[in-house]
């Protein structure tokens, strides 16, 4: 992987919320989003969390946005004093934060279809950063937004996958990374060596290993395999796998 | 909260690994780790997730140990080529990786145990940054680590979990942050306004507010009041419990 690679689309998350770093909330988005960006073809490349302050949250999103493609805020845009991301962004932005009509009318509607007051603390929810374009809210009407290369979401899980699903029709996308998982029934310690000559021999293609306790073979092995090119994935596979085979050769007459 | 206050332990995690950015591996220790830490009267106040880059992982550990007390990392270091963090520390420690007589003791020990080959993938996980003191690891015995105010763990939960328990008894613990959860049984929209005017006349407590779907009452509210002295908490949740009450009135009065 390299940067100049213009078919290459990066992305950070960033997690705002005592919530998660007190561990009073397990986070589920960072794995959700994850999964869902490096499907569509964009590469996830770092992830912070930090805490509702605000000194905090501007200098991790301008780190952030001046690195990657596009930056996934999750969680501080409800209608209570600690929701301050939206603030956050305008301030990174160096833009005002503005009542924007739309998320008005938006929150209104909703207000009143469900009987609530349409009170200051809901009407926080329609302080949007200026020039920002909303992001529709389909579970809850309070819409997330996107200003420059950042998208700003819910932290509610439902409510973030469905901005999610909003927003990702409009994404740039590269070239998808493409995986191959192998299980090599197999030690990891038994593999290493081997493995990471094949590794070291194809510079473009990313190899992991991973352990896992096998209820019948006792510790095992997965070897994942990713590339963009699909011939340069299969051929490494092979590879991969014409290893697997010699080294569980070599332990059989070894015993 | 501030820093100046003495009786204040910080920590930041640091979580190294391709396979949580792709979202193939879903982490489960952030929230461990922080819920554990916030329980022994440690705050976390930011985690990272990096990619098995060295130049990325000696960045973020380096921008995180001069920040707080303590930085805990997990994954990689196990025993294939992808497992980099023991010689990320050295490097941002400015020490060599040698190969550590205790770690290889422990190792071969387990190898025979198992009648596993005492290779180069398994002797990779002997290799300690100079100055280093072992973690130990009850599960597989392959050891963590710790150099200054960094405790490097491995990525496994089952195993990180082990080498938490044992770092945890030699840690500077600070004032335990205390926190009280209040069901708020009305909506964050109708208590966000005076929850604000409560969380601005105590700058010392830290008031945050959770939405959560309630399968009896729809749109329900956990409010949560935390601080570090015992008496100032429960006047705040005195404080909060009064609104509630005044909330509920006025919006029943209103129907």
């Amino acid at each position: 992987m390299s940067d100049d690679n213009p078919a290459i689309v990066s992305a950070a998350i960033l997690v705002i919320g005592d919530e998660i770093l007190s561990g009073r909330t397990k986070d589920k988005n960072i794995g959700y989003i994850a999964e869902y960006l490096t499907t569509i073809g964009i590469d996830v490349r770092e992830v912070r969390v930090v805490p509702d302050v605000e000194a905090e949250i501007v200098t991790a999103l301008n780190a952030l946005r001046s690195r990657y493609s596009y930056v996934f805020t999750t969680g501080g845009i409800g209608p209570t004093h600690d929701d301050i991301t939206a603030a956050c962004v305008a301030k990174a932005f160096g833009v005002p934060l503005d009542l924007n009509e739309a998320a008005r009318a938006i929150i209104a509607e909703r207000a009143a279809a469900s009987g609530n007051e349409l009170n200051e603390a809901r009407l926080r929810m329609a302080m949007i950063p200026r020039g920002a374009t909303l992001v529709a809210n389909k579970v809850s009407g309070a819409p997330g937004f996107r200003i420059g290369n950042v998208i700003t979401m819910a932290g509610v899980p439902a409510i973030m996958q469905a901005m999610l699903d909003e927003v990702a029709p409009t994404l740039d996308t590269g070239a998808k990374m493409l995986s191959e998982t192998i299980r090599a029934d197999a030690k990891e310690g038994d593999v290493g060596t081997e493995l990471g000559k094949i590794a070291s021999a194809n510079p473009g293609v990313s190899i992991g290993s991973y352990p896992f306790f096998d209820d019948k073979l006792g510790p095992n092995t997965n070897i994942v395999v990713r590339a963009r090119d699909a011939g340069k994935l299969a051929e490494v596979r092979g590879q991969v796998e014409a290893m697997l085979r010699a080294v569980k050769e070599q332990l059989a007459a070894a015993r």
